[in-house]
């Protein structure tokens, strides 16, 4: 196990991190509590991190070349997404280098239809699938159908999902390579994170319970503690562990599950990083997930997980139709109430769906709790200026 | 009242503050949260916001012709110190900028014969004092004796004051412009921190106990709540908002007071800026004190300072006779327990006395939280490599 004093400025290894979003952005606001530097590598000039990391280059984090040269000087490396070069991260991993999560599991991750197989073979219970190359792969699967298309690599922030209820919705298939899994009918859809450090020490926070925007696919709302029983509480984390183990995982991993009308979990997605369904951990639980994250990669002792009050969080994003300068409405009202957290993510430019920032309302009471976050979803709009 | 969508990027304020320790850190972590960008002008090139803020700027604070090159394109005006050039502050307050809290204020408070001339004209109760101009002047003074002699300005951190119990002691008195002030036996050591934004609102924290450092005179461990009655909150409390009243002050006020052996609140010191004895806010209550400092000098609306749960703050200061590249012994043992925050505040040279972090001990009953926090003070230690 390391220590924080081993991570003091001189001797502290020097960390890399590919993407600076906002869940680098809120990696680097708990690096600075553990005097923790973190270099920055992103295509945005003004990406969230770029005004706060040790070091920001900017530079495109899918070229080989330009992933190499930054982790050159780098002694640990990691992600804040999956759409990474995987080749490069090998290659440093080859020359000696620390990188959490491991190129081998980002690579089985980052491809929908790899980590379907993964899953299948492990028995984790998920919808059945089946692989597609184009929307002609598609079509001779009209059997299979209803069942959600999602393109193998690049979705992301609800992109790149479909659902083809029948034959007739075809023209929304994507005709790129993809996945068709099975449509199942399900109650609620239940996130679990879980975090693994090089001691192989995990644990996991409490389950989460959230809601998409069905138009978006973009979680809308998210509840902790969920409203489930012990009994699918205990099942939900204790095959998020048996994931992280089995992919013999160090890092943070975020398992999204449905939670289907006969009362079965069926992994839905997994992501290997702080995850959009951790956010209220920032106030409602004893350790963040930006914190556990940390821990989990520099292999220090992870934290309790434990609740310390219910929450709500509430994406913050663009508005359709409105694209340019932000303006947030209704916020000055928001921050008035007690336990509402605002939380901006440093972006000038709105667009529509943007993820921009989030709101965390705390209560004792969690329907209390719903019943203002449903009030602010009224009241704040991310629009343009 | 104003509001975050006025803040965002373009046409957001030009914010500056004097000053980039610890408490310029914790400011800027905060408003890291809001989109609010902070620049900062500091003489130590790796002060802890160097890395930070919004753009840092290297310069002597107290010089007159510095601060007014830093205020320039500035439209508000801050400090997290006082003792900075007020003459500066002055004329560029005539200019237009806003400056809280303002000049005048800033002047009364940082000379500790003028802030205990203004408590006693505003009948605030406070020990007796004499004004003196140097050792000469105390000797006069032996009937005085016990007293407490301070330094009129530039005292920080427990310097700049000494305990005369005699005439015997008078060889540690300043030989330098002072005050001399009774020694009023004292059962505790309260504080509390009040909010006033240019809408005239107000909120307090609620009180905390402080338990110095007999040696250091400084802040060793902090209860929140204090272990007083409501009778005596609700007095301090009232008595902080007088103050902030008394002096038209917008921003952040830390009173403390002195609670005697017969039960009277007598108001011992005055700082305008965010304070060592709130530094558990960030975990404990509703509001941090960065947070309620930023909506004090915006002008937004003033939050909720209800507790979460009670906690018990620990200062991590360099252990004595350790001067050099710090080393923080025990804080790995330290991390693993449930509801201990640590807050380490980026220096990377550790000197006797010299603040380095804190941590906050956060739990459900306060008696268990001492308990904790009194067994991290035997084992967490700040020394040199």
């Amino acid at each position: 196990m390391n220590t924080i004093p081993y991570m003091t400025q001189q001797s502290q290894p020097r960390i890399g991190i590919l993407g600076g979003g906002q869940l680098g952005r809120m990696i680097i606001q708990e690096a600075l509590s553990y005097n923790i530097d973190i270099h920055i590598l992103d295509p945005d000039p003004r990406a969230p991190c770029h005004q706060i990391a040790s070091s920001f280059q900017c530079g495109n984090i899918t070229d080989y070349h330009t992933v190499i040269a930054f982790g050159t000087d780098k002694d640990i490396l990691s992600v804040e997404i999956e759409n990474v070069n995987i080749e490069a991260l090998e290659t440093l991993q080859q020359q000696g280098k620390k990188i959490f999560p491991q190129p081998n599991i980002l690579r089985i991750i980052k491809d929908k239809g790899l980590q379907k197989q993964f899953l299948v073979e492990h028995n984790f219970p998920t919808a059945p699938f089946v692989l597609v190359n184009n929307r002609e792969d598609i079509q001779q699967q009209c059997a299979f159908l209803p069942a959600v298309n999602k393109v193998r690599t690049g979705g992301f922030d609800g992109r790149g999902v479909a659902i083809l209820h029948s034959a007739n919705d075809l023209s929304q298939a994507f005709d790129s390579p993809g996945i068709l899994e099975k449509w199942i009918p399900f109650t609620k859809e239940l996130s679990v994170i879980v975090a693994r450090n090089q001691d192989k020490q995990t644990a996991t926070f409490p389950v989460v319970e959230c809601e998409f925007n069905s138009s978006s696919n973009l979680v809308e709302l998210l509840f902790s503690p969920a409203d489930i029983s012990q009994e699918i509480e205990r099942q939900a984390q204790e095959i998020a562990v048996k994931i992280i183990e089995s992919l013999d995982m160090n890092g943070l991993l975020a398992v999204e599950f449905f939670l289907t009308n006969d009362n079965q979990l069926l992994v839905n997605e997994i992501a290997p990083r702080p995850h959009n369904s951790g956010h209220h951990t920032i106030e409602c639980n004893y350790t963040s997930q930006f914190g556990q994250y940390l821990r989990s990669i520099l292999n220090l002792p992870l934290g309790s997980t434990d609740t310390i009050l219910p929450g709500v969080m509430i994406n913050l994003v663009g508005e359709p139709q409105h694209s340019g300068q932000v303006n947030i409405v209704g916020i000055n009202e928001a921050m008035q109430q007690k336990g509402v957290f605002v939380h901006l993510y440093g972006k000038n430019e709105t667009k529509p769906n943007r993820k921009m920032g989030h709101i965390t309302v705390m209560h004792e009471n969690i329907q209390e709790a719903k019943r203002i976050a449903r009030k602010l979803m009224q009241t704040v709009k991310v629009i343009a200026k």
